[in-house]
């Protein structure tokens, strides 16, 4: 039952990884620090994805902040079956050719075969209007406002922890309404509220806008995503809003009596956000060091590490540093930790900060002669000795000062990342350079199909801020009313 | 697109609906119950459950108080894939016998028929202790405490809402320790935190206990649970606590180097609670008026109902409605809401008596005039005029009364359903009786078969509680050092 061994053979991998750097190889380097910090990993099968504390806490605050924002516009959580008869996916023309390629398909339950086979939700839609069918009779029972947590499943050839996994966790906002105005606003509304959290809290700087037809949802009338830059100059999808018409109204029945008494489809919207945002996050954030996060995203944001010499000497100073730890409990709160572990100094910052705690302490016998501490930021890596006096303040202050600064370096970054082109060679160099193009297109599907054929690189938004300009097609040269942002994509 | 038509022929069917008496039919009382407070509804495939949002806020509460609790124990959460190939749910013998009648099966999946057939989750043992044997080690790596909070399916043929649907929704707690008495402890933790949440936030009381060999988990070494009476006198199981053992660490390898260098297999522990609580939330509070939630459970704790005879008066009464509701902003916080629709007051008090709301406030000129507004109590009826100058503080402490209440009304409920018996006639009678059982057993499976097979009651639990005390097997007449509880159950 047990057996003596000389030593652990197994060792834990992360502990002696060494971070590919960006520059290397960008791909490389965002596996090592899911790996370091220990987010994730795969699973059993080919692109199932296992999330492990240090990432599901991310994602737990991501739920709480997004949640909030959600029920404060008059949101209800619901929870529909995640398995859907295959002929209900098959009801909208079009989402089902989005979808049918991706789905997995249970033909046996309960030791019988199925007489009908059942698909894992890829999304809900379907299953969630057909209930709508029978909640709604008159114009009283709108707007209808629901929202679930769930896991979807869409199978990927070509996985990658977070960005592409056959499972993937997310919500899905669903919204009926009595007008095609209303249910619009209600899509620009969600699209909003993705764009403050993403920004606010993730730090993230995006561009909002609107799809075109080729990259729109299966299904949906207008689709508005927001779009960011990572690191590598290619373009993340964070979230998407869909005006979906009455598209799937019609299909499903969606009938209801308005206040003249005349029957009418509603009109509708969906919207999600996914663990995929995770991925966005390292990837806009990270550095050759490890994971960095912003203070609002992070699980952890300060921790406090000791430094003694001896067996006294750790005494005082894990007792000084306990009482800087308690001394925030009251007020406004912070996650904050104590490591308080017999292991070298050095090595545990070396591994906080490869997980990415923005601001760190460190406490020895001179600091506390002096009546002080260390601040050292994740961000810069910059270090402050600060009065115990006003440590709190200070750290309250620098964490607000890292949320900022991840903000404005990621905008600086991407500001200097976006080209206005005018001529087919320069697109075609500034795709190869991994940038984001702005650039008249003249709104044909064709050409768009050619230019992705050609250099990789989608429309990634109409974006709202972009002015009507007369312009020239770069592909084909006919007229155009307005530049569109094209980039490679994950 | 839009046609004309009369009036809306389509009607609420809750509206009207006529709750059926806990006497006439409990079964269906149960069904009106659900449908009236609209909780939840039957989806499209056969035992497929839709939680609708009043049902979906109920869950929201267990979640959060859950969480924190399990948090405060050290327990960390992550996410699973919720496919599982199949041969690994079949590593354990006991395992695959429990769950393979039950589970669903994906054989084709992104368009291709899978090489290898994968099962959806009934429960994650397998999946997560797979993942443990690559985490762990050394006795450094342990404990490992997790926790998911996901969906599950088992194939279910009698469904009925909440108590048995193909898919539920759950938290499934999984730990890895280094000694037995540990991961014992662990499981007995997890079964007191589950205790305490459903006695004082459930106001349901609760029998811990072990259950015997035939109704243990499939898999486990040990299972605890928590048992409660339900109106009708079944019993339905609020949580389970398993003692694994080493059956799964020994099957999945999990093998660690302990502080003597010596290679160990760990001890563990899996521990679940389900939507299914909220089946015996209704079933124990509730009454032929329709559901009754307790305080702490209840996503919506008081409404205000104006009473107004014209709309000079509505607006007077109304603002004292808003003004009384605003004054619970500060301090203590509750969940309050302002009914002003224009609806007879009548129907507005048979609305939220059939939902459950514990507390209802009647504001009309009259009470305007004497500064006070009648407060109604959902649990007894009891209506009490109360002073504005003190409603608060008179609200917060009807609250706890109705928590309060509650409990003990379940609780004399069970008391008085707890019978002591002695032989064979008896047994059968009290069975007979819808009551819960205390009687000798000799501790023999087949004994225990046979008394299931005559009566259809089954050991519910070896309770802590009982003391060791001589007997004789109710059944068989062989000796019995202690009396276990017997009842029918969901």
């Amino acid at each position: 039952m047990t057996t003596n061994v000389n030593n652990s053979e197994k060792k834990k991998e992360w502990a002696d990884k060494k971070i590919t750097s960006r520059t290397e190889n960008y791909s490389k380097w965002y596996s090592d620090i899911i790996k370091v910090a220990e987010l994730a990993e795969y699973g059993l099968f080919k692109g199932s994805m296992i999330i492990k504390p240090n990432g599901y806490a991310i994602w737990e605050i991501i739920q709480k902040i997004l949640d909030e924002k959600f029920k404060e516009t008059g949101v209800k959580n619901v929870y529909f079956p995640s398995l859907i008869p295959e002929k209900f996916l098959k009801k909208e023309a079009e989402h089902v050719k989005g979808f049918s390629p991706e789905v997995a398909v249970v033909t046996y339950a309960g030791g019988k075969r199925l007489k009908e086979a059942l698909v894992i939700r890829p999304t809900s839609e379907t299953v969630i209007y057909e209930a709508f069918s029978r909640w709604i009779q008159s114009y009283k029972d709108l707007p209808i406002l629901i929202n679930q947590w769930v896991n979807v499943i869409r199978w990927e050839m070509r996985p990658r922890l977070f960005l592409r996994t056959t499972e993937f966790l997310w919500q899905e906002g669903h919204t009926a309404h009595a007008t095609e105005q209303e249910a619009d606003e209600r899509a620009k509304m969600m699209l909003n509220v993705y764009k403050d959290f993403v920004e606010n809290h993730m730090a993230i700087p995006v561009i909002l806008g609107l799809k075109s037809e080729a990259e729109k949802f299966a299904g949906a009338f207008r689709t508005y995503s927001l779009e960011a830059i990572m690191q590598d100059g290619k373009a993340l999808q964070l979230a998407t809003s869909h005006n979906l018409g009455q598209n799937f109204s019609k299909v499903f029945n969606l009938e209801f009596v308005d206040k003249d008494n005349v029957v009418q489809h509603v009109w509708q919207t969906s919207w999600g956000l996914s663990t995929r945002t995770i991925g966005a996050l390292i990837m806009v954030h990270s550095d050759d060091k490890g994971l960095v996060l912003p203070p609002k995203l992070a699980p952890l944001q300060v921790v406090i590490v000791p430094i003694w010499s001896n067996a006294e000497i750790k005494k005082i100073v894990v007792k000084k540093a306990n009482s800087i730890k308690m001394n925030f409990k009251k007020g406004r709160l912070i996650s904050i930790k104590l490591d308080d572990r017999d292991v070298r100094p050095g090595e545990k910052y070396f591994e906080w900060e490869k997980k990415g705690i923005p601001l760190r302490i460190e406490l020895g016998p001179k600091d506390i002669e002096k009546n002080s501490a260390i601040l050292v930021r994740r961000d810069t890596g910059e270090k402050k000795s600060v009065s115990l006096r006003i440590i709190k303040k200070e750290t309250h202050k620098i964490l607000d000062e890292i949320q900022a600064n991840l903000y404005k370096r990621a905008l600086m970054f991407r500001n200097n990342r976006i080209k206005s082109v005018d001529n087919w060679k320069d697109f075609k160099d500034e795709i190869k350079n991994d940038n984001f193009v702005l650039a008249h297109w003249c709104g044909e599907s064709e050409v768009e199909a050619k230019i992705k054929e050609e250099t990789k690189a989608t429309i990634r938004c109409i974006s709202f801020d972009k002015k009507m300009e007369q312009g020239k097609c770069v592909y084909s040269g006919k007229p155009s009313n307005r530049r569109v942002l094209f980039a490679k994509a994950y």
